[in-house]
């Protein structure tokens, strides 16, 4: 257990080095980080000190606790800052817990006016989050030897991280890539017109796939076709597998099918809406295709950013993206939601289930990437699904009780499970925000996230006896 | 095919006799039943007659399309005097399908000056619908020595049928217990204040948990806690299954984990939103159970009458009752929707899932009924919510396309997928009707309850080319 607060302890720390590079960057703020550093660094390091050198390494079940553990910390040192500067208690917690989930889900409006400091806090909570889902994901539980959990399970499947070999080396290398995205979509945006400060702020949301921008209007307040274009790219860029572009520089191979999976879907969804957005409004070709490959890549890849009210295109493409909401990019990203992966699987096995119908004696084998599912591998991601559904209809249950619109509660519940960011109607939109919910809503809120960043199992199986007994 | 055909003639046959009766009841129709019937008996009789004696039984795929076919002939008839009357053909389709389907969902006004010969055809359409949908499911297809299907998969899980011994006994046996329950329902109704008429074909509308009223305000058109509370019980015992009825019967034994599992869950949500509507409202308490029992039951036995627009409580009761529409009653009873026993066996695999983390080692065995659930039960019961999910997805998104509003959008494909008949919403909630809608969608949803009573497989297996191949 000392490896769980030691691990949490150093990661307060890494945040309080950068609340003083924010206290140092933007002077109007500075009094606020600087003293968010102090109480963050002060406790972070009691916590690494203290337990330093007594721990004796990590069993199987504790990193459940390690995980779900560090997200909670982190949201809450990440709303200190923004609790000192104005916000109330819960709001930071908020907007922190959505940043670090990187949802994208904001409490705050006036965007426009409000100091860089805290802006650039936002959008370096979500590259931190970014980062942090793929190491944890990927790289941190191989190195500590445990494996077990669905989250892990499923990445594992994809077996690339062995081909790799050492996982220390195979973190390093996620991080170069994702250091590299960042500076390269940076360059992209500065050259396309961003300042220094937008460009910064952006890249950093665009390929955590986060989606918090620096203004109300969101992208839309860039209105250039080169800088949306970009940010088109890396949203996607940032929604593939980080391990398949250490496949592609060491070994070139590009084969892999949740990557061809996620390209193809988003090509004849963008088609489709495109075509439809045309011939119902009469939008230009070339704009119509800009504004949907927009607004879809940024829910399927659940950045949220938005440049336009796409639910004000009519009851259809509300539904559209309602449904857009449920998919998610590649597993090994920094996407959230149900991803690539699950539905192929899930989509093959319904099909294996026809096809068995008139030819049942024919033997049926699920593959993916070429190789079979296991049939746990097959198990993990059905109680996946059902988990997601009864966790949605709890949440989206609640909201209601709580007062929501049936609108609201459900898009809210869902937005937040799959790290999506913006929900559909009036009140949380593309062009609202979730300023107008009660205390209690957000809460709601807060855990949805958390428990659809952590993948639902890794949190669950926290509340079970057994855990306890056994961990 | 031969067999098909002649099932299909004697359907028509015997809804051209029930035509009759009604040209005979009631004269200010008579002749557009007689018409219907004279039609409806000449195409059964020919088709009966070129095909018999020439068939040598049904090969295993073939009850795939017997099943289909016969409720689509069965709605082309039902229409056809609904036609002939006044209506559209779209909408004449609509509504017998929503009559065979038991779904409940309308798309006429003014029903309270309806001619009587009309009203009672709907009643009459759902009576047969509801005892079709057993035969078929449980006794018919056994007889035929078929099964790897679905629907009959899950059904004879439970293995009930084959205690009872022949099959044939056993769909008489179903018979009398369905028409036992009518003309009990119809006395107690009658005892209550009901004319003669009106408690007839509100027996055969609740009994087979169909939802057809005689009244724009459904069963709020009586105002009398008894007779309310009389279409509880008999809306609930038409949910239960049948096999059971007979076991109860015969052999004495109450004990079934799916009618326990209904009760239960019916007894824990009526109060929890009767309390929740005293609390809010202030309605008095026996009123508030006798309002919320009346319009849960009707929803999660998937009937569809309402006494009152619950959907006005607030945003609660939406979310509550969209949930609701979900649930579905037991498996072998005249109830649609997904059914109890698929929700047991789906948690308890969740349920397994996450207590597997912590203890990865510990055999999990599912149980159901006392006994193992089989992999391929299982299988079943997984590939079952996955298509009913994909299905309900497409529906809704195509409901979206045609223009709907996503709130009618959403809850007219889950309403008619399940076959309960209300949606939520302005539209087509529990005070409003389909009638507003377009051809497209009405057809649309005259797909989903097809699709939806036949538990979608059925259906879908006919658009496999494999399927073409072997049958």
């Amino acid at each position: 257990m000392n490896f769980v607060v030691f691990v949490n302890g150093l990661i307060l720390l890494f945040m309080a080095a950068l609340m003083l590079l924010d206290a140092a960057l933007f002077p109007a703020t500075a009094g606020v980080f600087a003293t968010s550093a102090l109480i963050t660094g002060m406790v972070g390091g009691a916590l690494a000190l203290v337990t330093y050198g007594a721990f004796t390494g990590l069993r199987r079940l504790q990193t459940f606790l390690l995980t779900t553990s560090i997200w909670l910390t982190a949201a809450i040192a990440g709303a200190l800052p923004l609790y000192l500067w104005s916000m109330s208690p819960v709001d930071a917690l908020f907007e922190a817990t959505s940043g670090f989930t990187t949802t994208g889900s904001t409490v705050m409006t006036g965007l426009d006016d409000t100091p860089h400091g805290i802006l650039m806090w936002r959008a370096m909570m979500q590259m931190m989050g970014g980062i942090g889902f793929i190491v944890v994901g990927i790289a941190l539980l191989p190195i500590l030897k445990v494996g077990g959990m669905q989250l892990f399970r499923t990445e594992s499947s994809d077996k690339t991280d062995k081909e790799l070999g050492n996982a220390a080396r195979f973190a390093f290398g996620t991080l170069v890539v994702y250091a590299a995205l960042m500076a390269l979509c940076a360059m992209l945006y500065r050259i396309g017109g961003m300042s220094v400060f937008n460009a910064a702020a952006h890249a950093m949301t665009t390929v955590s796939t986060g989606g918090y921008s620096t203004s109300d209007s969101s992208f839309g307040q860039f209105d250039s076709a080169f800088l949306q274009w970009v940010a088109v790219v890396f949203m996607v860029m940032g929604a593939l597998p980080f391990a398949w572009y250490l496949r592609v520089l060491l070994r070139h191979r590009l084969r892999s099918e949740q990557v061809m999976a996620l390209l193809w879907t988003l090509a004849a969804v963008i088609a489709c809406i495109s075509l439809w957005l045309t011939l119902t409004t009469g939008t230009p070709v070339l704009d119509a295709l800009r504004l949907v490959a927009f607004n879809v890549v940024s829910v399927i890849t659940t950045t949220g950013y938005a440049t336009t009210d796409y639910t004000l295109w009519g009851p259809f493409a509300v539904a559209a993206f309602f449904m857009l909401t449920f998919a998610g990019g590649c597993t090994g990203s920094t996407s959230g939601g149900v991803k690539s992966m699950r539905w192929i699987i899930l989509l093959r096995a319904a099909h294996a289930e026809i096809r068995k119908i008139p030819l049942p004696n024919a033997v049926s084998t699920i593959r993916y990437e070429g190789r079979k599912v296991e049939d746990d591998v097959m198990s993990g991601v059905i109680s996946y699904f059902t988990i997601f559904a009864l966790t949605l209809a709890c949440l989206a249950f609640a909201l209601g009780l709580l007062g929501l619109d049936f609108q609201t509660a459900l898009s809210g519940a869902l937005t937040s499970l799959t790290n999506v960011g913006p929900g559909i109607g009036p009140v949380i939109g593309p062009a609202g925000s979730f300023a107008p919910l009660g205390d209690s809503a957000k809460l709601l809120l807060v855990a949805g996230m958390l428990l659809g960043r952590l993948e639902m199992l890794t949190v669950l199986v926290l509340l079970t006896p057994a855990f306890w007994r056994e961990v």
